[in-house]
Formats: C-alpha cells, sequence, structure tokens
C-alpha cells in the first residue's frame, strides 16, 4: 500500500489556512474574494511544480491534470472547493483539493506509475455563502441551473452579480474544459465528515455510499394577539405555546420512526415578537434527511397529519423542497471500502447528510466520497479540526482507491 | 343619576379619530407628532368653551380646570392620554380624556353643583410608542424617572429626542402646575379593559381595584449547533428543542397555580436561526403578573426550580423587571361600585393587568379606574372597539362617581 508523506499534508492545509485567516484560528474564504483568488493562484502554482498542467472552464473550475502513462485514455478526477462559508474552518472543501494535491505529489515524487491522467479539480463556490445557491457551478455543469441565471445573482451584503466577480476573477477559461464524460473516467471526494459519528465510534474513515434524500418544510401556527397583562389564559390562542407543542410532538413522531433519520427545528418566526403581546403567528422550518426515500415518505405523512387545530391555532405547512437520494458508485465504494481495509484503517459505510458536488457529478460519472473525522462533530466554524493523522488517513485511503481505479476502469 | 349625552360622547371619539387616521380605521398619533398636537389643541379649544382654564406643567402635561362654587376647595382630577402606539385604535387613553371631557360638559350644560374645581387632564407620552419608557410622565411626577434623563431619550426610529420634541411643540407651561397632593383631592381614570373578561362575561362596567404585580424574566437555553444533515439526533443540543420543552412546562405549572394569573412567552430570538443548522441558542421572555404577590412569588419559585439542563442543554434565566401590585383607594372604589350599582350596570371588581398612569398617580393620590368593554379583548391594534353605549356608561360611571367625590371628600 501506498503512503501520503503526512507532514506534507499538514503542511498544505496550514500554508492554505492563511488565505483569509480571521486570526482565530478560522477563515473567511468568500467565491472571489481577494483570499479565494489567491487560494486558487497558490494552488496553480504548486500543482504545475508537480507537473501538472491547469485549465479552467467557462466558470472558473480549475482542472489541474498530470499526464499518465497510456495515451488517450480518459482522466480520473478528483477534488472538492476551495471557498469557505463566513467565518469557516481550514478543513471544508480546502482538505478535498489538498489531499488531492498530496496523492498526485506522492505519485510524482515516488514515481509510481499510473496509466490515466490524474486531474485534481477545484469547484467554483460550492457554498453559496456569497452568491447562492451552494453547489452552484457543478450544478451548472449538470444543468441543474443555467449559467446566465447565475450570472445574474447578486452577491449577499452587496451589488456584485455573480458574473461580474467570475469576469474580474482571472479564472475565466474555455467552456469546453468543462468536465465531461466522454473525458472523464470517474470521480473522487474527500472531505470532513461535518458530523460526530465517525469521532463518536473511534472510525478512521467513513466510506460515503450516496447522499441522503430530504424534505424540507415550513410549518406555520396562526392565532390571535392579545394583550400579556389584560387577557386569562383560557381565553389565549397563543401561536407560541402551540409551535412548541408541535416541536415536541415532531420530536416523539419523527423520533420514533428510525435512528438514521434526522430532522431539525432551525429557523423560527415570530410575530409580533414582543414580550407584552401573545403571539399570533408563529412559522419554523423542519428539515428532514434519510437514506431510504420510504422513510422519508412517513416523514411527510407525519407531517400532513399533524392536527389541524394546536391550542385553537390553525396549523397549516408548505413544501419548500427536497431531493431524493443519491446512491454512488458500487465499484467506486468498493475501491474506497478496500483501500481503508488494506491500509488497516477502521471504518464504516455511511450517508452525507450534507449535500456535495460529487452528488450533481455522479449522474455524469462514477463518484464516491471518503470522509474523515471532525471533532466534535462541527463544521462552518472557525473550530472545524480533524488531526494531521486523519487528513494522512483519507489521502493515503484516496491515493489507493485512485490507482486501483486507474488500474481496473 | 345622572347621565352624560351619549351621542355627544360619540361625537367626541368621532371627532378625535381625524388625528392620525390611517383610513383603516385606526390611527397612530405618537407623543409630540403633528396628529398628537392637533389632538391637543382640539381638546384645549373643546375645555375652553366648556369654560375651563387650560394650563400645562413643564413635562406638557395639561390641565383644563372648570371652577366650583366653594373657593378655596382642592381640585378633583381625571383623565388619561391622547398619544397611541403605532397602528392604535380610537379608544385606548383617548377614551378617558373625551369621558371625563363629557362628564364636565354634562355638567356644565346641565348645570350640576359641584364644590370643587373640575379638572380634566392628558398626561404626556403614555404609550412610549415614539419615546420609551411608558408612563413616562406620571413617572417624572412621582420621581420614577427624572426630566434630565427623558429628555435625553432619542426617538424609536430617527433622531429627535424628548427633550427637542417637547420643546418644540407648543405645550411647555410651568412645573408648579404639575399635579400635587396640596392642589388635588382624588384621580379617577376611565379606560377601556383591552381584555376579553367584560365582553364575556356580559358585563357593563369594571371597577378597577388595582393593578396587577409583574415579574418579567429571559430564560435561556443554550445547547450547540450542528449540521442537520450530519447529526444524529441523539447527539443533538437543540436550544430550541429545549426551548419548546420549557415553554410546555411553564404553561403546565404556572396554569396549575391559579386561575386569575396570566403569563405570557410572547418573545423568542433563535441562534443561528438558519433552516439548516440545529439552534445553539433561544431566548424567551416570560412576563407574569397576579394580583397577589404570593402567587407572583411562587411563579418566581417554579422559574428558579426549572431543570438546569434540558435536552443538553444549559437553562439559565435573567430577572429583567417586576413591580408590585397597585392597590387602588377603597373610598374611590367604594364611588366606583356605587355610581354603577345606583345607574343599573352590571360590573364586578377587577385587577388592571396593563400599566396605566393612574398607577403612579395613586401613590399620590387617592386613586381610581374605570374600565368599559374592549370588543374581543383587543387594544393596541386598529380595531380596537367600544359600542357608543359602553362609551356612555363609563362617562355615566366617571360623571356620578365624581359628583360623590365632590360631595363627600
Amino acid at each position: 500500500m501506498y503512503k501520503v508523506n503526512k507532514d506534507r499534508m499538514e503542511e498544505k492545509i496550514k500554508a492554505f489556512s492563511k488565505f483569509g485567516d480571521l486570526g482565530n484560528g478560522g477563515i473567511t474564504r468568500l467565491s472571489f474574494s481577494p483570499a479565494a483568488l489567491e487560494a486558487r493562484a497558490e494552488f496553480k502554482k504548486r500543482a504545475e511544480a508537480l507537473g501538472m498542467t491547469v485549465e479552467t472552464d467557462d466558470i472558473a473550475n480549475m482542472y489541474a491534470t498530470l499526464p499518465g502513462s497510456e495515451p488517450g485514455l480518459k482522466r480520473i478526477v478528483m477534488g472538492s472547493h476551495v471557498d469557505s462559508v463566513r467565518s469557516g474552518g481550514n478543513y471544508d472543501g480546502i482538505y478535498g483539493v489538498l489531499s488531492s494535491l498530496e496523492a498526485v505529489e506522492t505519485i510524482v515524487t515516488e514515481n509510481i506509475p499510473h496509466r490515466h491522467p490524474l486531474t485534481v479539480m477545484v469547484w467554483t463556490n460550492e457554498e453559496g455563502a456569497r452568491f447562492e445557491p451552494a453547489m452552484m457551478c457543478s450544478g451548472i455543469v449538470l444543468g441543474k441551473f443555467t449559467k446566465e441565471k447565475m450570472c445574474e445573482v447578486v452577491e449577499r451584503d452587496g451589488t456584485v452579480t455573480f458574473g461580474e466577480a467570475l469576469a474580474a476573477s482571472g479564472f475565466v477559461g474555455d467552456e469546453k474544459n468543462r468536465i465531461n464524460k466522454d473525458d472523464y473516467v470517474c470521480y473522487f471526494e474527500p472531505h470532513i465528515e461535518q458530523g460526530p459519528v465517525l469521532e463518536e465510534e473511534g472510525l478512521e474513515i467513513g466510506v460515503v455510499e450516496g447522499v441522503v434524500g430530504m424534505v424540507n418544510y415550513d410549518i406555520i401556527l396562526e392565532g390571535q394577539s392579545a394583550h400579556a397583562g389584560t387577557t386569562p389564559q383560557s381565553y389565549r390562542k397563543d401561536a407560541l405555546r402551540a409551535a412548541s407543542k408541535t416541536i415536541m410532538d415532531l420530536w416523539d413522531k419523527l423520533g420514533a420512526l428510525d435512528s438514521k433519520l434526522v430532522f431539525t427545528t432551525g429557523q423560527i418566526l415570530c410575530k409580533p415578537n414582543v414580550h407584552t403581546i401573545v403571539p399570533n403567528y408563529v412559522k419554523f422550518t423542519l428539515d428532514s434527511r434519510h437514506q431510504d426515500m420510504g422513510v422519508l415518505a412517513q416523514v411527510v405523512e407525519i407531517i400532513e397529519n399533524l392536527p389541524k387545530d394546536v391550542y385553537g391555532c390553525k396549523l397549516s405547512y408548505e413544501e419548500h423542497w427536497g431531493r431524493k437520494t443519491i446512491q454512488f458508485n458500487d465499484q467506486m465504494i468498493g475501491y474506497i471500502r478496500k483501500a481503508a481495509e488494506d491500509l488497516g484503517l477502521s471504518n464504516k459505510g455511511m450517508y452525507s447528510g450534507a449535500g456535495h458536488d460529487a452528488q450533481y457529478v455522479s449522474e455524469m460519472l462514477p463518484a464516491v466520497m471518503i470522509f474523515i473525522p471532525s471533532k466534535d462533530g462541527l463544521s462552518h466554524t472557525v473550530v472545524e479540526y480533524s488531526s494531521p493523522d486523519q487528513l494522512a488517513n483519507g489521502a493515503d485511503v484516496l491515493l489507493n482507491a485512485v490507482l486501483a481505479a486507474d488500474a481496473e476502469m
């Protein structure tokens, strides 16, 4: 089994942590910000130093390619993104790019034979923190969104459009460079887990079998506003009391469905939201995810059968959006599992609860992801952390899985 | 028994509803706004037409006084306020001023003998909707706030201070004109109930025996933010779930204390309040009121004994402020009850859940309030309503109670 250089892997993470450094251990590296452009330039410089050729497509996705030994073969591609959320950490996204670069650096420095060209990718605007939505540019490539419409998206807290920032980035290339199924064999994406399961279970590698399906609802309670001092409790139609009861009911009912089901009431709006007035309107969100769409159908049934009157308040709901469960490619999953096993790394099959570019790519190419543990399950925060050993483990698995695909696909 | 003129009472309400008219049945008449100044000018004009002398004090409280038959007697005073909340109605406050004016108009037009001078008051800035706090100017008179500090208060949504608006109002008089116990006998304040009790119980008059005491708390739940898709339910410390449980517990425990206890969780703050993130921080308010301070002590005990850990979240609380129950003067309460009984108006003794200028005045002079029903218990809304009969009933009670006080006090 091949192994990457752990110190070199750690150095890469540390080097890129300067781009957007907040001085508190975290970064803000929004799409096309100066910090993100510096990270892209550094990626290009390091890739070229390894003998890779760097191209970009028309939406600034970056492709750094190392030639293989057999001319005419398609490319094996691996990567992730360099943009972050506001006050994010040094692992989400960038780890996928830098572990891929480290795998290639190991192949180059150790002269490991490989038949296919190996491409390391940087996806533009995965987080959607400056320009919504998330996974914008894999979405454009896979036809989920049109480039025209996305170019009109205005940044949050500002006036610049995605199209303007793209044009000014210096990373615009040719549309024909976009990743496609004629020129590429398969896609690997290493990532931090962003959840607590691997750490809690003492495991080193997550073999990601897919991305869970999800449903999103708004649940609305409508009561009657009233004066806090003058309205006896028995006359009240208190929308926040009704919402509290509904949240407790959802935990009871959804919690009984399946231990792998997750559901979140993350956002709440209360009107008039004044301490001396009984709330007349409360809306809260329900996000629920599971790999089995049958379980999600039960979630929907529970929502549809919530009582329509809760303490005199009218309950209604609005479906927002959803996605079906994505299954990664069995052969690719097999490469990840075998690499982990052969490296002696404890592992389990799991589903990603978060969305990733890999889920769109999987519609075009055999795709798979590798998870490494996240300390305390935290991500999208400055305290996001994975240890040097964990970083190296994931890169080791990637390296060996890529070489297995190179040999067999 | 004397009776006011119902049509004239109704005309007064209609005439004043022009000042700040929103065109939807309601008004916005913030302190010292053009609409409020118009209402003050109209009050002055109407009072002078009745032979009253209009004075103001240094904080623009207005005093319109009709001489009595015995020189040297102190004044009997009645009134309320002309300012409103944003999108308020045509009854809260203004009814107290106009029913007082109608009582005096009846005395003047019917030549009803009275010994004491009779003063109708307009309090400045009762609502506190433009300049906080509420009951500002009765508070200044009673030493709750200093005039200097209040003059520095900046308006909500603007830059003008209370002191600047006061100086520009044209209604500034002499500090020696402030209501005081040397020159005044007693204080009456008619008001809409702002709650549903009188209407629900089919009663015509509320004999207000006091203003309930209250406690105000913030209750805080601190958990751990986590990704909605990647964090199993069993690992979560969801602050909104914990807040929902706490709100349900409060309803169970406080609801069992006493049927006259009111409690309200009117305001909620949730962080980060994003639909894909488990909330790590929720703060909600608890306002609770009861006439018996012993019951409020039990409320405080329940809050202090809430579990400190709710679903893994830390519960804490902060006491905001409170007030003790105010008891109105027994003799004054007797005048109101007897007037209602003698007029054949159904009535009950009750406590005000809301604060009123009368509660401060009661520390200086024998004071009392009269409530009339509020349609659907609503106030501080454009649909606030009391019928012409209800308006006249309250003014009739006021008129006869004032005359009883005039005869006996």
